[in-house]
């Protein structure tokens, strides 16, 4: 497999158009200021290309597909007025970089800190972020991980519904404002994670249809159809993702990836994307100089994402791991409905702290089938673990933080304990200080019709957990998203500035302490004694 | 996962009757001579019992459902009147078995001979295969492999329409005839591999769906629902799946399954069905003191399914591969449209002799995507081979067998290429003398509007080969079957019996030379002088 350019890229003052369209038997280039339409060239299996001398970035552009109907550039680098209209050409390579020295932070050595751009401030862009750089350093966290940020419909999104990929979203600032970010991070000692989401494209503004083949026939995912990675014309759609993962890395300096949701990765070929992406990154790995990770989001408790190549692996770097999230929540908050009803063991906090996946191979009442397999070979730092996170809290109906549902003390409990597992421990933003605003899910799409099914499908999902739904936010309210903003003001409440003085002290602890920074699961006792557990490092 | 019997069987004179049901409130055994309503004891996750004295093989029996409607018992091992009607009682451990000193055929010494049981002989059954085991041996084949036998709809079927996995088909004799016709193989020196499809069930008589969540809701096949390998319920129908592979080999003691078309069973959980099949049936091999073999169908071209676990593979035995056929194929008959497109060169008739993989990570043309990786690791005898079989003769329109489409003499330099590669050669029944009766498609399903929508689904395949489809032999009609039937009669043919005699030479060749006994791909030179290949081994 070759990998072709898809997206528009300068060499000197001209601009080389390229786009995959194997569905068009005609493709053209239309410049919507001027009203021009240009021929693109067919190129082998469904490429297409036009080279413009002159371009200017800032050019807004479309594709017209057989002489019809135009569409955005599925490879769009920005799209400034939204999902549905023009892409615009901007240039990649015109941003001054001053992080030389950067070399990124080993996994094991990793504190992470989750945070949605648009509610993490007020004015919720990226700009916002670059000016918490020295709380950052204050608390101790070492990487940011950043919820998807490729363009979504309206302004209000947790990010999962992205239908430009390689578009940084505008409302958040655009791509040299990312860029100005993490040259920012990488300066002051930080490194930035970047949420990626490849099993799905979201419902509106989803063009690329028109173009290719970009969705499987075969499968499929609660979020609508998956991404074609396995069947006819998959070269295609690999070759766009894979653009996609080196984008970020190589033209956006991003230190990882985390894959979302990989369980709704479908590929059934010889080589699993997940592997083609290990590889290719890998490469790129020494072109940079630094190690750039992926990170898969899974619910399948599988050692195969991370394991090795040579034994049968994909080869990525760590995987999210849900199962010491539930096991501590179960326990401190006595919730026993949904997926929560497989928990609430004691021993199964210690099997968690052991051997990161509570499921490895037993049956579960709530799946209603055996699953997972063991992490015996697996050390560590190849694990991501939390008290709490976007979905964990905002898939609640009140969006409630795990302080609004235990107290101060136990949270303050909870936290020293992720903190003295051998996992990559990660925060959610606003935890440290024991934020007490909710995190919502919320939406702003354009279709209301299509705000009225997210309401309802929300609706759905919560009465397995409630017998009340009547008063859950509307994703689709401003309340939803306005009420989700961190509430900062540390310094003026005693309780915020007394919790961020115990996350501070905990990690200080993590990353100064010898034992703590070992990530070998095997130099680990662990006993429980009725509700205490004793660990021994 | 723990393994549940789920087919009635004998503890002395009383029978336990099991059933997978989890969809039921209620489950009654229904003696249908008697019309005595036994009540089921609900077992753990969906599984009843009961336990009845002075049972009697040939009894007749069903499951009635929630006081409701009554159905055949998915795990029958007899369906004497069909798949629409009782299950009968079969003792499996009733059969004197005198084969007490087999011990299976080495893989690497397998001359295979693929065999339909219906169409083999003129009353197709398996008295009929019985006696043909003399012939077998002339013949110097030392394996038979069986078309699937499972119950399925009407009596003409190739197997693939397979509702009942337990249950011998009928009309081929049931199990005892086919344990019968095992016995005497094995006293004769031959292996019996048996074909098993675990992708899907046929259309007519599928009940099962009313016990228990045998299918899938998350992939599709060609051929309806997948089975449920990986979603809620999934241990149930795995466990089915794995009793069925367990009473092959342990109560009909078959030395090998071919399992049909595995990239259709789809499994993301954290353990594949295949591997876990692998492992039950290494356990069992212990027990019975020889090795069973698991032979994929595959068209991934992917060598995880025969590498070891420890690498990652699934740890099969060995796989199908359609390459050295369409090599050999395109090269002698010229024939270059639809999945033919992609072959057709002489080196790719090389490279599926030296590496079996032709398409090892090339784009195909035909599949429109890159497919397939390197089986550098995989010595031949993980490879079964053929100049034609059931599929690549019947799925032609006029069902005509190699030697009608080339000559005499090409037909018998293809069966030669065959028997000098370090792959498992599989005859197709009737190569070894010339046939020249067709092998077509055909079903007699009870439903007539299932039957036309096999003869109107045939038709449209067809048009990716022939421009005209009007003559095509309908699947339904007796003729389809009775012609398709072995015509023998080798004596009375001189060419049939050259042809014999020359298979004959060719085989005793094969088992004798001490070259052509190495699978080792790595100790062979090939290389091609226009259209002359010279293999130097």
């Amino acid at each position: 497999m070759k990998y072709e350019p898809i997206f528009p890229f300068f060499r000197g003052d001209s601009c080389e158009f390229n786009t995959w369209a194997p569905k068009a038997n005609k493709v053209q280039l239309e410049l919507c200021q001027s009203g021009q339409l240009i021929e693109m060239q067919p190129q082998q299996r469904g490429y297409w290309s036009a080279t413009i001398e002159n371009t200017k970035p800032g050019t807004r552009y479309k594709y017209r597909l057989n002489d019809s109907q135009s569409y955005p550039d599925p490879a769009s680098l920005s799209q400034p007025d939204g999902v549905h209209e023009a892409s615009e050409v901007v240039n990649l390579k015109n941003f001054e970089w001053t992080d030389d020295d950067w070399k990124n932070i080993p996994l094991k050595e990793m504190i992470q800190y989750e945070l949605h751009t648009g509610t993490f401030s007020s004015t919720g862009n990226f700009d916002e972020i670059r000016q918490k750089l020295k709380y950052f350093k204050e608390l101790g966290i070492n990487t940011i991980e950043i919820l998807p940020v490729a363009q979504f419909s309206g302004h209000r999104n947790w990010g999962y519904d992205g239908v430009y990929p390689f578009a940084v979203q505008n409302s958040y600032g655009g791509a040299h404002e990312l860029m100005t970010l993490v040259n920012e991070c990488h300066k002051n000692g930080i490194a930035v994670i970047l949420d990626v989401v490849y099993n799905h494209f979201g419902p509106e503004g989803n063009y690329v249809g028109n173009f290719g083949h970009y969705f499987s026939g075969k499968y499929s995912t609660p979020w609508g159809k998956p991404i074609n990675f396995d069947e006819a014309y998959s070269d295609g759609v690999r070759n766009y993702i894979i653009q996609n993962v080196l984008m970020w890395c190589r033209d956006f300096h991003i230190d990882g990836l985390r894959l979302d949701a990989v369980h709704s990765i479908f590929d059934f070929g010889a080589k699993h994307i997940m592997q083609e992406l290990a590889e290719k990154l890998d490469v790129l790995s020494h072109e940079t100089g630094w190690e750039h990770y992926l990170i898969a989001e899974s619910h399948l408790n599988d050692v195969k994402y991370i394991s090795p190549v040579s034994s049968g692996g994909y080869g990525l770097d760590a995987q999210w791991s849900d199962d010491f999230h539930h096991a501590i929540h179960t326990l401190t908050t006595n919730e026993r409905n949904s997926y929560y009803m497989d928990f609430g063991e004691t021993q199964q906090l210690s099997k968690s702290i052991k051997d990161v996946f509570v499921f490895d191979g037993q049956y579960s009442e709530f799946r209603k089938k055996t699953y997972g397999n063991s992490t015996a070979n697996n050390p560590g730092e190849q694990f991501v673990i939390f008290n709490q996170n976007h979905d964990q809290v905002g898939n609640r109906m009140n969006g409630d933080r795990l302080i609004s549902l235990t107290d101060f003390e136990t949270a303050k409990t909870i936290a020293a304990t992720m903190f003295v597992t051998p996992n990559v421990p990660m925060l959610f933003m606003g935890e440290e200080y024991g934020e007490r605003n909710p995190f919502y899910y919320f939406v702003s799409h354009q279709d209301p019709e299509l705000n009225r099914l997210v309401r309802e499908g929300r609706k759905e999902e919560f009465k397995d957990f409630y017998d009340n739904t009547n008063n859950a936010v509307d994703p689709d309210s401003t309340e939803a998203f306005e009420n989700s903003k961190l509430s900062w003001n540390i310094e003026d409440n005693a309780e915020k500035k007394a919790m961020f003085g115990c996350y501070q002290t905990l990690i200080r602890l993590r990353k100064e302490h010898p034992v703590l920074q070992l990530t070998d699961k095997n130099n680990l006792k662990i006993s429980e004694q009725g509700k205490l557990i004793v660990l021994e490092r």
